[in-house]
């Protein structure tokens, strides 16, 4: 493994290399618009699959999607004073439309939570009309001044449920079954172990009663907050005046939750798999799953490509041949940086002598097979072993950046060798939160269950929580 | 048909009709924010389905999805100026981004063109990387003063296609390609027959050399521009310099192309085959073809549903199963607005005789089956019965509404009777264009044919074209 000369070695520098994986592998590159990124043809494909497989998850949990103004008025927005407080300073104004100054500022919608709300209030009368479980894929903007492909960007791809109950048990229940549905989809799909828990009250959202998380460790043991679901009680309710009339006949807030996942997951991807030859794809998120390259373009070759496919196609297998006239070793590092999981390559003496290779893009290790076997089967089994060895390579990496420790010692001793997620016993203030910031800034990820038996070890005091710290995205 | 008694009309008040069509299936509604519309479940399902059917359209004649940024910096817009002359006047400026000023206002997309104008600038370098063919699926923004929902609004969805070529011919193909794709999709999947032709120098769209068209005739007689097609040819390429070398080592400008179609589409459905009693679906493009509703709760009844529905899924025949406890005149009532192609009704009564009632939306026939029946074969041959009739109903009503004059004096007495699509001779100025406006709005919709063997009804001098006249959404 030499790994591709346009890319920075990883244990080099790796926020250079994150950086070249994303352009040489053509997921996404800095626009003419400042702060803003524009997507390519290989990072949207990834989204879509993405969306595709969480969509048909939401509508299998009875979510249907809306999709809701993009613009929200000023006074709109002001009415959840914890909401504002969150977001006003980092939003974009429009103040001018159709060659005219607005009476009004709207801002484009860094979340919209004050929107459905506003549409909640409006269509919610009664507990028969509840649960309403709506959800939208949208982009939103937040006015930051970096961009990072797919990690931090004024504009973003994402999805945001918002739903509203009659009961506090069932929003509950909603906020915990939609950080279930992110969790599975990140082991299962993504091959990402992760982290669950609840966020303390200084990194919880603005406005929610609680937040849960699914938390991400990375190559070099940076923490990415990858996924959030937000019980917010009444809060919102009683701000926009959600009410409905319950099963005793009385008028009553309604319950809400919301969740989002974004693109930024993307980002994780890159980041948990990737190595010094570019992408590496989990074959289940996968847009494409196998490219076929030739080495020449005689008929034998044309056709055995063809076979291939259609096999592949036939069996929901997505694939590609490389018609261009590029070199063969060209389209193979091609396929490689893109992270493509399977690569069958069709070479004129393999095929003479009744073989194809097929190589896999996590271990880059080949193998051939006969030109009669059963190739399906054979990519079938390979991309499950890929899914299974990339799930396991990175819950091996992130075991070996965990840590179990009760003192500040231990915890600067890690920070100054290799980060990771550092589990200590938490006394529950904030003010000892902060001091934890001092460290490198260490930030908490999120409270993972109630221990009453330990020592925290900024106050000494008896502990409240277990929580993991880390460094954050 | 008695009708839906909250829908007004059709032929009463045509223009209250369609809101309320459009508030009583709940596709959509007036939000809070001014201009902008809501997109509740059964209106964004619809757009759903029509994306997922010509997404894969544009991907199997070889398009791919991008995102572009949706700002546009004002110095980037103004780089082509037949384009900003005609969107500067109705476009939303963000002046405000994270509590300052902005030292250059942002507009909100009204279109790409620019962006990815400015995209090709940087990437296209030689003829081997030609053709692009790049998609987006995205929300645009149009400083209107009235908001109706899926015909005109602030805000609104739609896919904008952007090409660049290595020649002139290869543009061309692509842009009535696509305008192929567009009629299809309409006559195939909406069960809408379109007219389609080339937009005159005054409906063109700015900056496009030449601009192709899709027109629906509504059922009311106004015509509903549907989706455009633009050859730019090197207009674009020459104020965003997007030269590429070609094969003979010399530099070349290149060859441009941009396609859409928006939500508008949905509107064009409700307004040609909708009926006083609500919605009527196509089933090709149903979100779900198939209501089953039961008269009671009993055991057999909910095994009976459950079955139906198995069978139907295992076909790919989309349905549910109304499980709430409203009443069985309310539930079919509510299958009726929605417009769902095909209503199962399952009454006691009849299951003891063992037979089930189906009824078609789009006649409100209704039919029994024995119960033992091959549910799945009858469905499929009513579903294709549906389409087949709600695009002949369609033709007949557009070809009683479509005229061949000669004469203004005819066309003033379409214009006091019933309007549709005129077809006269036409000189070619845009004089004569601006005079026929003064009946009534009269508006070229497209050029159909070259016409020399006629006179100009307008100004009587010999003919250029055969035009199609007709009012305007």
């Amino acid at each position: 493994m030499n790994g591709n000369k346009s890319i920075t070695r990883r244990d080099e520098d790796f926020a250079k290399w994150y950086t070249d994986v994303v352009m040489a592998a053509k997921l996404a590159r800095y626009s003419n618009v400042k702060g803003c990124i524009l997507y390519e043809p290989n990072g949207t494909a990834i989204w879509e699959k993405i969306q595709q497989v969480l969509d048909k998850k939401f509508k299998e949990t009875g979510h249907k999607n809306v999709q809701m103004p993009m613009l929200i008025p000023e006074s709109l927005l002001r009415k959840e004073g914890d909401l504002v407080k969150g977001f006003a300073p980092e939003v974009a104004w429009v103040t001018e439309g159709g060659d005219k100054k607005l009476d009004e500022r709207l801002c484009i919608r860094p979340t919209s939570e004050t929107l459905f709300s506003d549409y909640y209030h409006e269509v919610v009368k009664s507990y028969k009309d509840l649960p309403l479980k709506y959800n939208q894929w949208c982009n939103v903007m937040r006015w930051e001044k970096e961009a990072r492909p797919f990690l931090r960007g004024r504009e973003f791809f994402w999805q945001e449920g918002h739903t509203v109950h009659a009961t506090k048990e069932e929003a509950e229940a909603e906020t915990k079954g939609m950080l279930d549905v992110y969790k599975e989809f990140f082991e299962d799909y993504l091959a990402i172990p992760v982290l669950t828990g609840r966020k303390t009250e200084k990194e919880k959202f603005a406005g929610a009663e609680y937040t849960l998380t699914v938390e991400a460790l990375m190559y070099n043991g940076v923490s990415l907050q990858s996924g959030t679901t937000h019980y917010f009680g009444q809060k919102f309710s009683k701000a926009y005046d959600i009410r409905f009339v319950n099963s005793n006949n009385e008028f009553e807030y309604a319950y809400q939750t919301s969740w989002g996942v974004s693109n930024r997951m993307i980002g994780a991807i890159i980041m948990v798999h990737g190595d010094d030859n570019g992408l590496i794809l989990p074959p289940r998120i996968a847009p494409i799953q196998v490219a076929i390259i030739k080495a020449t373009t005689d008929n034998e070759t044309d056709a055995l490509a063809r076979k291939i496919q259609k096999e592949l196609d036939n069996n929901d297998i997505s694939s590609y041949i490389d018609d261009s006239d590029k070199s063969f070793g060209f389209k193979m590092a091609e396929a490689e940086v893109n992270g493509i999981p399977v690569r069958i390559e069709l070479g004129k003496r393999d095929i003479d002598n009744g073989v194809i290779t097929i190589s896999r893009r996590d271990t880059l290790e080949k193998n051939t097979i006969g030109i009669n076997d059963n190739v399906v089967d054979y990519v079938f089994r390979l991309m499950d072993s890929i899914q299974a060895n990339l799930y396991d390579r990175a819950l091996k990496r992130r075991d070996s950046m965990t840590y179990h420790v009760n003192t500040l010692d231990e915890i600067k001793k890690i920070m100054d060798t290799q980060p990771g997620f550092i589990y200590s016993p938490w006394c529950g203030s904030t003010e000892c939160e902060l001091k934890m910031k001092e460290i490198k800034g260490l930030k908490s990820r999120c409270i993972v269950e109630d221990n009453e038996d330990g020592v925290c070890p900024v106050c000494g005091k008896k502990s409240k929580h277990t929580v993991v710290w880390g460094i954050q995205y």
